[in-house]
C-alpha cells in the first residue's frame, strides 16, 4: 500500500459497531523490545515483504518508508514503527492489536540470532473508548495476562490516578545469569545494577532516554491545520504547524490523511527519531509527540511542543537510562515542570527500575489561562 | 469488652467458609482523616460509646484504651484506632470492614463542628486472599468506587506491581476556595501549593509525617516470640522481642492474643504515635510497623524494625508534608535505602500530591542472604 491508498484507511479502520458515531482512539499502544546486545544480527535484514506480514496480525498497514545507515523508520496506516539493529518499536492507535504480533516478532528475530530479549516496554494512556478495542487490549488486566504468558516475570504499573487518567506500563529486564555472577567475585553482593552493567557493557553502556508527550483537548485553530481542507500534504502542514522547528535536524517523512489527521517520522544522523501522531477531529482530539534525542534538559522542548498543539491537558514521561543525559537531570526538571507557566500539575511520579528510571507528570491548564 | 473478653476474637473472626483451612489476614485497612484546622472542635470528645457503636459497622470492638493531653489510642480486636483533636486514624486487618463506618465518622465529627474533610488517606497492601474479604473491600475497585460517592475529587493509586505485589492509596486533599483565592493578590497564578500554605497557614504550618514498613516471610524464630506458649502478657513479649527499643520515649499499651498474634500501640508526650500489629503464623506471617514520629532520617529506623523482625520481604511508604523533617530528606532516603546491605530493591516509586510527597519501596532479601 502506498500514501495515495492510504488515505481513506484511517477511516475505514472504524469497528462497524461505532460507524453510525464518528470516533477514532488516537491515544497509542506503544510497544519497545530490545535484544542482547551480544548476538550479531540486525533487525534490519527481515525484509518489508516479512514485517507487512507481521503487521498483519497487528491490523495496520506501511504506507511509507525511510531510512538511515542508523535506523528504518515505517510510517504506518495506524501510527509509526522504528527499526535499528537489536531495537524494535511499534506505536498504533486505533483498535490495532500490536500484542499480537509479539510471537511473530520473536520468530523473525531468532533467524537474525537473537534468542534473548533483554529489555521491554509495552505501554499506553487509558483508552477514551476501551469497551471498542480488541482482544487482547480490552483492558490493562488482558494485556499483562497476555504478556505474562510470554514474559512470566514482568511487571505491571499504573501511573497517575487509576479512577480518572492514568498510563499503563508492562516492563520486562533479563535478569542477570547465574553462571555470570559467580564469575564477578569483586562485585558486593546485590549491587545488582553494578553486576549489571560489569556483566553487559554494552547494554549500559549505550546512554538510552526517551520522552513522550500525550496531549489532549487541543486547540481547534490548531487542529484545523491538520485537515485536507486546508492543505494537500504532509509536508505543507509540517512546515506551516511549526512541527519541522521542534527538532530542526531530522529528516521527515510525513503524511496528511483524508479528511483529516497526520502522521510523522523524522530520524537525524545520530540514528535519533521523533514521532508525531495528529487525531485532530474536535470532540475526541489527541495529539503524541515521542523522541528518543539525546538532551540534558527536555524543558524547552516540552515547552515548545506545548507551544506549537496548544493542549488543554497532557502527559509527559520520560524514560532515562544510568548512561542517558537525561538520567542526571530528572531530579531537576521535577522542580522546573513545576514553573511551566499557567499548568497545574495534576500527578508526578518517578519510578526506579533496575535499568531505567521513569518520570511521569500530568498537567492540565490552570484557572488563569 | 475487655482484654480478657478479647482474646478468643482473632480467631472468633475468622469468615466460616476457611475456618476448615486456618488464615487471618493480617494486612491492614489503614484510614486516615483530617478536619478542618479551623474548626474549633475536638473529637475526643466523642464518647467511648459512640466510638464502640461506629465500629460496629467495622466489626471490630475496643480492648484496651490509653491517652495522653495530645491524642487517645485505643487498642481493637482487629489493630488501632487514634483520636486527636481533629485526625482520625483507624487501622483495622481480618475481613473488618472500615468504609463502612465514614458515614458515622462524618456525623460524629459534625456535632463537634467538624463540616470539612481537609485531606483523606486510606490505603492497604495487596491482600493475601482477597476473595474472603467482605464488601466494598473485596477489590480496590470496589473500595474506589466507595469512596468515590463521598469524595467526587479523589485520586486512586497503585504503587508497585499491579501482577505482583502492590499497595494501594486513595486520598482526597480539600481544594483551595475561589473566594480566598482572590484575597490572595500578590500570589503568583497557578503556584497552587504556594496559594494554600498562604490560606491554610495552621495546615501546612504542621509537620506531618507517616512511615509504615510492611513485612512478610517473617522468621520462625522471632514469630515464635509472639504467641502464648511462650508468653503470658503483651508486656512480656514487648520486651523479649525489642519492641521497647524500637522508638524508647513511647509509652506502649500491648496484647497478646490466645493463642497467638500481638498488637501495640505506644504513644509519647508530642502526641507522635507508633502501633504495632503481627500475625505470627507461618503460612501467612505477617507484621506491620507505623509511626507518625518526627525524623530527619528512617534509615536507622527502618533498620532496626528489619532486625527486629526479621522478613524475607517488606514494603515501605513515608508520606511527608513540605513542612515534615522528612520532606527534604526523602532525595537522600531514596539513595540511603538502596545501600541497606542483603536486601535487593524490587520497586522503587516516589509520588508528589499536592500538600503530601510519598516514598514507596519494597525489598526483599538478596540472593547471598
Amino acid at each position: 500500500m502506498d500514501k495515495q491508498q492510504a488515505q481513506q484507511l484511517q477511516i475505514a479502520a472504524l469497528p462497524p459497531e461505532i460507524e453510525s458515531e464518528h470516533f477514532f482512539e488516537g491515544v497509542e499502544k506503544l510497544l519497545e523490545v530490545w535484544f542482547d546486545e551480544r548476538a550479531t544480527g540486525d533487525l534490519r535484514n527481515i525484509t518489508r515483504n516479512q514485517w507487512e506480514n507481521l503487521l498483519r496480525h497487528v491490523k495496520c498497514e506501511i504506507i511509507s518508508f525511510t531510512q538511515n545507515e542508523h535506523i528504518d523508520a515505517f510510517l504506518l496506516s495506524e501510527s509509526s514503527m522504528f527499526v535499528s539493529r537489536r531495537r524494535w518499536i511499534l506505536k498504533t492507535c486505533g483498535t490495532t492489536t500490536p500484542l499480537k504480533c509479539l510471537e511473530q516478532l520473536l520468530k523473525l528475530a531468532q533467524v537474525e540470532g537473537y534468542t534473548v530479549i533483554t529489555d521491554i516496554f509495552y505501554s499506553r494512556k487509558n483508552f477514551t473508548r476501551p469497551e471498542v478495542q480488541n482482544s487482547p487490549h480490552k483492558g490493562f488486566y488482558e494485556e499483562v495476562t497476555y504478556l505474562d504468558s510470554i514474559f512470566p516475570e514482568g511487571r505491571s504499573y499504573c501511573l497517575g490516578s487509576i479512577n480518572q487518567e492514568c498510563w499503563y506500563l508492562y516492563t520486562f529486564s533479563q535478569p542477570e545469569k547465574e553462571g555470570e555472577e559467580e564469575e564477578e567475585d569483586e562485585v558486593k553482593p546485590n549491587q545488582k545494577l553494578q553486576q549489571l552493567q560489569l556483566q553487559q557493557p554494552a547494554d549500559f553502556g549505550d546512554p538510552d532516554q526517551t520522552i513522550e508527550i500525550l496531549m489532549q483537548q487541543l486547540d481547534n485553530d490548531v487542529m484545523a491545520l491538520f485537515t485536507k481542507d486546508k492543505f494537500a500534504t504532509g509536508q505543507e502542514v509540517t512546515q506551516s504547524s511549526g512541527i519541522d522547528l521542534l527538532l530542526p535536524q531530522m529528516h521527515i517523512d510525513d503524511f496528511l490523511f483524508d479528511p483529516c489527521g497526520y502522521s510523522m517520522n523524522g530520524i537525524n544522523d545520530k540514528g535519533e527519531y521523533m514521532t508525531i501522531h495528529i487525531t485532530p477531529e474536535e470532540k475526541f482530539s489527541y495529539v503524541s509527540f515521542e523522541s528518543n534525542v539525546a538532551l540534558d534538559n527536555y524543558t524547552r522542548l516540552i515547552s515548545q511542543v506545548i507551544k506549537t498543539f496548544k493542549p488543554g491537558k497532557f502527559i509527559v514521561t520520560i524514560f532515562a537510562n544510568k548512561s542517558s543525559l537525561a538520567y542526571e537531570t530528572m531530579k531537576e526538571l521535577e522542580i522546573e515542570y513545576s514553573t511551566l507557566s499557567n499548568w497545574q500539575r495534576t500527578d508526578m511520579q518517578c519510578c526506579n527500575f533496575p535499568s531505567y528510571n521513569l518520570l511521569f507528570a500530568q498537567y492540565s491548564r490552570g484557572k488563569s489561562s
